[in-house]
């Protein structure tokens, strides 16, 4: 593992890559304590869209502020870039989802986090 | 992507998974928002410990209750396991880290968290 030098990315560069990707974790709070769970995503209209399987303990994420990541690790274990979008996540209407949701595996509810603060950076190799 | 259905792992089938692999997710607060950031990780005597690089926002997770999380996705993005442990983290001594820390790249300080909680599942296709 060679040490990296990492360099920011521009928000839209960050949602591109977000978007690049199938999987990332959403961070909660949960019982009071630090909650993650890894979940599928896709990016609609700058928006990130999660599902939650039914009887996850997902739901302590809605309407409250959580971070959602996605990154690329390489083969040798190095870390190519990294994504973190903050914001608030909503519950969507079962009802209402578009068709291309679909996408996103499993039964259960839809959660929108909006992308209020996005970071991302890329790591290169060191100069 | 299949759905597919998730069965619990234990402790110890947990921890030896997440040392497993190299590349796991530190989960604070940083500035009352949640945080995320990839970091390599190993795990020694039981205890989880990874690499603080200089001036990132990590020292933020020294002393509070934090989460660590490690998966396995595969080529197709589905989600093969995860691993949550969640415990206090401290900062270790740089003077004192045994020398099989040199493993985790990079500069800086480690951390240490305590896995008193340990969740895990592995997801198996639906019968």
């Amino acid at each position: 593992m060679t040490p990296e030098r990492f360099q920011e990315l521009s928000r839209e560069e960050s949602l591109r890559l977000l978007a690049s990707v199938a999987v990332g974790r959403i961070v909660f709070t949960h019982q009071a304590l630090p909650a993650i769970r890894p979940v599928h995503h896709l990016v609609d209209d700058g928006q990130v869209i999660v599902r939650g399987d039914p009887g996850t303990i997902l739901l302590s994420a809605v309407d409250t502020v959580v971070a959602y990541e996605a990154d690329s690790v390489a083969a040798d274990d190095s870390i190519g870039w990294s994504v973190i979008v903050t914001g608030m996540a909503r519950r969507l209407d079962a009802a209402s989802p578009p068709g291309r949701y679909r996408a996103l595996e499993g039964d259960g509810y839809f959660i929108q986090i909006r992308p209020e603060l996005v970071t991302g950076f890329h790591a290169g190799p060191r100069a």
